[in-house]
């Protein structure tokens, strides 16, 4: 039978390698312990689920490096760069080689990242990932709450890629779309960047409508998006699909010309209404809540 | 349909009560935001499992605290106090009064440590409740690898309560066994004083002997264990059972007149010989590696 103390095995090398970090014990004790850092701690985590946030039959390296990415862009999301990790791994699966594959997907992201693997728990039953990401903010946090009326709405990149990767990689068509699904690249480089100008930001997991209704609750304020300029993959249902890890952030218009040399989407603008409305051809849009508010 | 939101709303208030306290943004956002703090940041996490680490009918409030409570003994276990905690919560129970229970449980044991909730996750799945502890240390950090040869070995009270307790609650026996399950003290005040004078400390979560292999094997040493002197519950199995959130730990021969006025029971003494040796009425006792490795 396979223990724990086998499947810890594969993850020692990861947790061992921490010199010239600021984590100062990793794995093999009952904490791991971080190096105080001047800089507030950023924390989040994210639960990846397979049967609900991957197919099944997903390769081990891709669920947890994709695993990992989602919950990184949340640092991103808040103008944070990512320092370490850890991950609570729930698994039914008895053959070493799974974990050992998992492993390398966990060290591709770590090392892509430059950050630490510091601890983690494993047990047994179907196949969950909860992962914790810590970072620092590279300037001063982005809230979701900063938006004002008149602020430019932008997006970072185009929707539904995340949507059409996963449905390409299930009818087993070869395009750069899979990759998007399973191996997102988080926004740290424009985070960075606009973490000096924007008011707020939001990374796009949960889909455009769900996220940006987030910031709009969150900052007191509506919207006006004119759908014609979001950059779409298929149809319109990527606007409430989700998967995409851009970042949807607004800016005041004092500061526009400083980020008018990058490719941002300008959608729409924040209005002082408290009302989200989305315009296609002149022609007002509306979404269904339930839609995309599922319990996954 | 019970949504993600429903649940979340149930945690807020537990969240929005952050003033005066080191988080400076809790939840809402895509990630908390913690006061930086001159002292290193402890971190351990622990899965929690309906079905392996509780019965399947145990009360919401019950698992929500136990969940907390056995994560806490990480942290006392390295000589930390209890600052702030995060937790990935999977459950595929649709009422949402288990919800408003599970958080009452949570709700208690953050007041009985006086420590914060700072976010957190939802999913849908079997229930599993992972639980990401976080403090900072009260003097230093005691680790499993500092025992010496001729350290005294201590425990810190009786083994096996946790077993008994689970044991009547099943048989629905009334008896004070029955909270050392469900409602663990953690030793977090024997904790801050031994973390004077302990050489090394782990707490007895995966049973003794299991835990103490790991203090002996990164200490490199071994251990002569006196079974008579070990307050034991039940039976022999009470030190493989684990459960108890007990902490053992070692102390040189120079310190031990610091801790003699407490009720610690001074089970062995450690050896250079990398060999753990039970004794029982002076005839050794062997435990089967396998009965305490399982994957759970």
């Amino acid at each position: 039978m396979i223990s724990e103390s086998n499947i810890l095995n594969c993850f020692q090398h990861l947790v061992e390698d921490l010199e010239n970090s600021n984590v100062i014990l990793g794995s093999g004790d009952d904490a791991a312990v971080i190096k105080s850092n001047t800089k507030d701690l950023v924390h989040s985590l994210d639960i990846s689920k397979v049967g609900t946030h991957f197919p099944e039959n997903s390769s081990p390296e891709d669920i947890a490096y994709r695993s990992v990415a989602v919950a990184l862009s949340d640092l991103a999301a808040m103008g944070a760069y990512p320092s370490f990790i850890s991950i609570g791994l729930s698994s039914k699966i008895k053959e070493i080689k799974w974990y050992e594959r998992f492993t390398s997907g966990i060290e591709d992201i770590l090392n892509e990242y430059k950050i630490k693997l510091v601890g983690g728990d494993v047990t047994f039953g179907e196949i969950s990932i909860c992962v914790n990401v810590f970072g620092y903010p590279y300037k001063s946090i982005v809230k979701r709450s900063g938006a004002r009326s008149d602020d430019q709405i932008y997006i970072t990149g185009p929707l539904g890629t995340g949507r059409r990767g996963l449905e390409d990689w299930k009818n087993k068509k070869k395009s750069n779309y899979v990759e998007s699904f399973f191996r997102p690249k988080i926004q740290f480089d424009i985070a960075q960047f606009i973490s000096n100008y924007a008011t707020s930001c939001i990374d796009i997991s949960d889909g455009l409508v769900k996220d940006l209704h987030s910031v709009c609750k969150l900052s007191k304020v509506g919207a006006i998006i004119d759908i014609n300029k979001i950059p779409i993959t298929t149809d319109i249902e990527d606007l409430v699909y989700g998967d995409d890890y851009q970042l949807c952030f607004t800016c005041s218009n004092e500061n526009i010309k400083h980020i008018k040399d990058y490719n941002f989407y300008n959608i729409g603008i924040i209005q002082s209404n408290p009302k989200i409305e989305y315009m296609r051809n002149n022609k007002p849009v509306s979404f269904d809540k339930e839609g995309w508010d599922s319990f996954r």
